[in-house]
């Protein structure tokens, strides 16, 4: 299989063989989305970001994963998207703007806009995120990450024991993970929700199917014991009609619950933004100078993955390695501050 | 006449040696809009988008026409450039983007707005559209189409019947494009429209002098019968007052009325954006697999056009032909899904 | 002292010896700033800008200048960060966004979010102005005006009498340019403002132990007399609780005023914007074509002053000489119609 001007609606789209090349090639562009090295392949080359719903974190990583390899990139957001719409048909603007670029990312709060985007076309589309949908370049981000976490001492993710935390059933993005992360060998996931907020039952059979362990729970203090991998998510309110659902403080993941519970080598995740007002039950902030929250490790990795998957779209994958030199400007050794603990024990 | 340093406010600034000078670069640009070659001239250049009134079409399509050429963007939309308003004038906001930037694309709801632009600056400005005034961009990709659907079997567009349908009154691209099409020869102009949203007569007269014959009509079913080409137009609503201004369904133009009525090789034509909702009387959504149908070849063209365009005003158009290398990235052999039966009948 | 990889939140990061250094770097700017030369110095490496505020003149400028460099520019304005925060921490999104450029500019309504975007990140943040805190650049470029105004016949800055006019308690930008002023040596500061309006006594004591004289006066008319600059400002009535504050026509500085009390070679400057609304008490646009107003020299200069900070923070200052060649598009004479009558008189 070649992703050569395919449209990426949904994370299926993906087997392990091209998860694991992809991955590869992100690698090789690690440098680059660091600011360490240059690699202009797309010199000319334009993307238009349409985001019909705001998503600042999707159409920054998608649009400087574009100009990191060279390319112009055309924005477009969603108020003016609405403003100018006097009916016209999603195919319309898609086969409009089609003929101002080589690549289209679009987000959509409805599950079906990006489907009509690309029946409409026929250069590539990234799907960005479609309302309760899927959003396949956050997966890819996720598991990328977990391949370079696990990646950087030969320990490989097969085998490994996976907890997914809080809203399993409006979150899209554990949908995706869930659907990629079963590519790989003999997991064993434990679901850690409130009966109410469950990881859809499809998903969960289909995990079955793929010769994986399911548990659920719905306590993080019993089910992070022994976890490699902490998956957080936030409640997504604004999917609700606007009832009082919710979960308590048992779903905040703190430095108190990790220290208690957790191994010294456990991996924690959170696909961000993650709510750091006081009383949420969320991912805490006290936990950010612990090297085993990889939350920013997953931004950052949304930049190569991003790179690697618009280079393979493109069909100018191969022209990377001849195609990368060294960066001249100023670059911090480690991009945040709290960097650095993790990072020391790693070969980059 | 050379366009170089010149603000073009109006199609009025072209005579018909200029047009041709300007389409052959055009066509010669056209791969490069296409994502097959790149030519940057315009490297370290930097293009101002301003624009007071939303248009993403004319927005993405000049912002994509200036990255196609190796520029920079700054882009400037409507609600940020009203909410830091604070008193200033246009005079001002004009001259202090003017030292950021080589060119500006002015849009804004008032047709006087552009002119207090142009006085202010010695950049060059492009009138992005200026009100019920003009919009001299959309006239030019309206006539380069014009020049590419009838050049590729030599016909030419001298000579022909043209029809304008739909609201005359108050759509600015049928008032530019009656000006600019009637620097060509011996055209018989038929405008097809209620009495109440007719072509004002002071554009009739002037065609008139111009040496072409004018038509009057109120239906289309009559009047594009051996209509070479059929402008068809948008109920220009949001001009009005408010008040029940329409028109019935025999104005709009669908696969009915076009097969029982219009000929082989009529061009088909619409500024777009068409209201596809139902019950719009509008050009309608089962032309779209219809070869003559040049909507999507029109918003293509938009820009080779106004890439040959900014080249021209910017003094780099000669150096374009040795600029051309090969483009290396995928891009689809047709743009749209529906392009292939037009395209195969033509040598690119 | 080096800027490299250095935060810049404050106008007190600098010393003279900074400035100009800072200075001579953007004289060299000054032609790629203008669009006559070309210095790609940064190829591959992207900025953020992220206005939480509007603010199109910084953000363009700031904008233009890296584009000028050769670097890409993702830009994010107050509507979509703020529809998008779902209670996310300034932190996170500051550690989010590192992830994707090598340099954020930040501008916020409260005086504090920058500073906490500099703690959450070790890629170098610029402030693009805190709430009524600071505003840096701005300071940078008028000093940079005051550099070239007074650098081109060699009589240079030292010692000359200098009147800040008009709302001088609320307006930030005097502020930070009565700090960088008073690097230099031997000035006497004129204050002219209504008593309710003055500039806040630390900074004139500050002033005052660094050498300077200051002067204190309500008089426009008397204080303007044998003054060197005359820098004025806009009334800030956004930052009022709405109460009747303002200033009478004393305050408009205009060709009236100008011709009875400056001197020949006054230099008359403004941060912009103006109010130039019937009845508003600001700087006058009678004053246009009167080459002692150097309000569009001061916005000019934004460019090649900015330029030299991004290139500086970013360590590749020592690249710029080998990286210049010809820009080879049409640029002006004069960028603005009124430029000819200083410049004819000035070495460029």
């Amino acid at each position: 299989m070649s992703l050569t001007g395919k449209h990426v609606l949904s994370s299926e789209l993906f087997d392990r063989d091209e998860l694991e090349r992809l991955f590869s090639l992100a690698d090789l562009l690690v440098p680059v989305a660091r600011g360490r090295k240059v690699a202009r392949v797309l010199e000319g080359a334009v993307m238009a970001s349409l985001f019909f719903e705001a998503s600042t974190r999707t159409r920054l990583s998608c649009e400087s994963a574009f100009l990191r390899l060279g390319g112009g990139v055309l924005s477009c957001t969603n108020a003016e998207l609405m403003s100018i719409s006097k009916g016209e048909s999603y195919a319309d603007t898609s086969r409009v703007v089609s003929g101002y670029c080589d690549l289209m990312v679009v987000r959509h709060p409805d599950d079906d806009a990006v489907h009509e985007f690309m029946a409409a076309t026929n250069v590539p589309v990234i799907n960005g995120g479609n309302g309760a949908g899927e959003h396949p370049t956050q997966a890819l981000l996720d598991m990328f990450t977990l391949h370079r976490e696990f990646g950087r001492d030969g320990r490989g993710l097969d085998g490994r024991r996976v907890a997914l935390v809080g809203d399993l059933r409006y979150g899209r993005t554990v949908h995706s993970l869930i659907n990629l992360i079963s590519l790989y060998e003999d997991l064993t996931i434990v679901c850690v929700a409130p009966a109410h907020l469950g990881m859809p039952v499809a998903l969960l059979e289909r995990a079955e199917m793929r010769g994986h362990r399911i548990e659920l729970s719905e306590s993080p203090e019993i089910a992070l014991k022994d976890a490699d991998v902490v998956y957080a998510t936030r409640l997504q309110t604004e999917r609700f009609g606007g009832g009082p659902v919710s979960y308590g403080e048992e779903f905040r993941i703190d430095k108190s619950l990790v220290s208690r519970v957790c191994r010294a080598d456990t991996v924690i995740m959170h696909p961000l933004p993650r709510d750091s007002r006081a009383g949420s039950n969320d991912l805490a902030m006290d936990l950010n100078s612990d090297s085993r929250l990889a939350i920013f490790r997953q931004t950052d990795s949304g930049i190569p993955v991003r790179m690697a998957l618009f280079a393979s779209v493109l069909g100018v994958a191969e022209q990377i390695p001849d195609a990368l030199r060294p960066a001249t400007w100023y670059r911090p050794e480690y991009t945040g501050p709290d960097d650095a603990p993790f990072y020391r024990n790693t070969a980059l």
